[in-house]
């Protein structure tokens, strides 16, 4: 009976157009080089393990061992335990200025799975969204994977400049197509590194009002500020509601428990909850056991500081790397807080063409067109400072120094070849 | 500017149709009442608390600390850590005669997520899948949620009845719609308990051929035997990648951990890494290197006999409590492994309906419909055995008995009530 011919045994799966539009991550790729020996690279998002509360984390784990284990090893509820979401309802009061009950709070794997459910609860596939632009490459695989569009709204120095929103609105508003939610990410934004002034988040707020659409405000690093003082939240403005808040604990606790949160609208989250019955029916128990214990001890209140003055380092010694060795013709962020700093390279450069000779350099980074939807811009880099050393810092920016030299002096040399 | 009035705030949000056909799972609302005080819950799937490792769990985080803190609490590659995938590799040759290499696995947070994406992945919204019937409610929410339709074929005590498959394919290929996949649960099924015998798994792969449909295997309980002898795998009969296979630590280790892998064809396998990143990123890290050591230091064999001893015992206790209390119009599987049992009673009884009796009587269950994508049943339910005490069993039982005489006695007395 087995009679399989190639054509029968070629087509045995055919795949969901969904998935169309997605390709594999380059940050994924570049996770699975970081190990690569001598390879400086400025191309994940990770933080220092040098930052992991290691000590109170094995006292968590004693006392979990002792007390809980029936519990933290067995499935938990949807939601989230509920002593965790008390903790973070706690947290983002204490942090964020924000009210909410723990009823409004779903945890989540990650906020990852966060931006997942908020393109696939709230946005008809073929719909679209508004991002910055760029925007954080997260975002933009969870939208391509529910077949969701973005419009993007470039970013200057103080963010997403809303007035650009406010016209596109308009111009969405009359052709009977408003986005389904605007995407922002206010503090240290990842890639660009630039923070939304206070001015722009009453903008914003403003903004979602008169056309009533919603906000998703994503703010993985407002903990990590190293320079300037704290901008209210936008959710802390929200008059009615309007704003969806995401946070996670990958950047300061640790990645590797997967804890992330997202909260805002009762009817909004109880679909979230639907959904991640299908997506995985609940998080790992026993980080958010972890996490819960994690945040009653206030041990992020001593990482915190912890934190900063190893990535403050860093990121002193990456602006100066940049500023001592980069080419004339690049400009760059200069982020108060964060992981990132987004350059701007000569325009004849394609940073994704220049990949391959800079890691045969040694070093490696993002390019831009990761960050961008609709892949349109060329000449950007992310970097980030939060992993490397200071040395490699500075090691790493003179290597990709000599990179964009040897790339501009090969396309001057010939430039059809650069096409 | 703050001028919502009560029309806009109310259409502040629109939810995707994607979400329609999901509504809340009996289970994960039953879980909630799980610590109601003297209820005795058949509702859940939960494993035994006794049987987790916990001492050899302890053991294992002691030396994460002390060697790999630096890499277990970071971000993780997608795919799953690769000394986990050579320990699943290892696994599924030992125990499923299943021939693979580690690039043709993927680990997921929990089956639940390779549920999900095997639904994701291979099928376009609309169309069809086949499962059997009843079906996994997991499997129902992951398939509602992506808008794929579940076409099911009915069971008796050797599994689903390929002969009714056949007729099945025979007709959809005549309308010139073939299902997507073909789902099954092999062993000890969830929820009917029963398993499919060896005749007919070489049946299912002769019409896998035949018809060019991709089977999913899903095999959660495979180690859970008390009774007679191991099946082969149909992956390990699997012609030509036929077969996408998947497995969990939830059953045998511990489910808080939310580890499953999926394996199988490499595009395949390819394709739920690309849907993987939109997902979550990762699997946790730090349950991925738990995992990695439970199998390397080969606790899973030394944990089974335990499990087996403690479950068998609660799986004889039940069917002895069913035998002695059970109204006499009922009937109910006899399950060789697993953790449940599937009762069918008066045919006058609707076991959604006499939940709230049930529960007020002091004993829950989940009703049939749950586990019928159209929820065509309505006198079926499915009972767990594995989280109970054999007290709670024997004390349960008397009690659900007790419920189906006063339902059918108040049907008998008020028949147009019970419609």
């Amino acid at each position: 009976m087995l009679t399989g011919n190639y054509y029968m045994i070629y087509m045995k799966f055919t795949f969901s157009s969904m998935l169309s539009e997605m390709k594999p991550s380059e940050i994924r790729e570049l996770l699975k080089m970081a190990n690569t020996k001598g390879l400086i690279s400025f191309g994940g998002g990770m933080p220092d393990p040098a930052t992991f509360p290691v000590e109170e984390l094995e006292a968590i784990m004693a006392d979990i061992f002792k007390n809980s284990s029936a519990n933290a090893f067995q499935y938990g509820v949807t939601q989230g335990i509920k002593p965790l979401r008390e903790q973070i309802r706690r947290l983002v009061k204490e942090t964020e200025n924000i009210d909410c009950t723990e009823d409004q709070i779903n945890v989540t794997s990650g906020s990852q799975q966060a931006l997942y459910a908020v393109s696939k609860v709230l946005v008809e596939p073929g719909r679209s969204v508004i991002t910055e632009l760029p925007t954080y490459v997260g975002a933009i695989s969870a939208n391509n994977a529910n077949k969701v569009n973005m419009v993007g709204i470039e970013m200057d120095d103080n963010g997403m400049r809303t007035d650009l929103l406010e016209d596109k609105l308009s111009k969405m508003k009359a052709g009977g197509k408003l986005p389904e939610f605007i995407y922002v990410i206010p503090n240290f934004h990842n890639p660009a590194g630039y923070t939304l002034s206070l001015e722009r988040r009453k903008h914003l707020i403003e903004l979602a009002v008169d056309y009533n659409v919603p906000i998703v405000e994503d703010n993985p690093y407002g903990e990590l500020r190293y320079y300037g003082s704290k901008i209210p939240s936008i959710k802390s403005m929200d008059p009615d509601n309007y704003v969806i808040y995401m946070g996670t604990f990958s950047k300061v606790m640790t990645p590797g428990l997967r804890i992330g949160y997202v909260l805002g609208d009762a009817e909004f989250i109880s679909k979230v909850n639907l959904l991640k019955q299908a997506l995985d029916l609940s998080t790992n128990t026993l980080s958010e056991y972890i996490a819960y214990e994690y945040l009653k001890r206030d041990i992020m209140k001593k990482q915190i500081p912890k934190n900063i003055e190893i990535y403050r380092k860093k990121r002193d010694a990456m602006l100066k790397a940049l500023s001592d060795n980069f080419p004339s013709n690049s400009k760059w962020s200069k982020p108060d807080g964060g992981m990132f700093v987004w350059a701007t390279v000569d325009p004849a450069i394609d940073t994704t063409r220049m990949l391959a000779r800079s890691v045969k350099n040694g070093v490696a980074y993002i390019s831009g067109v990761s960050f961008h939807p609709n892949a349109e811009k060329r000449n950007n880099m992310r970097i980030n400072f939060s992993y490397p050393s200071v040395e490699d810092i500075h090691e790493g920016i003179r290597r990709l120094s000599k990179t964009l030299e040897e790339e501009a002096a090969e396309i001057e040399s010939s430039p059809a070849k650069a096409q």
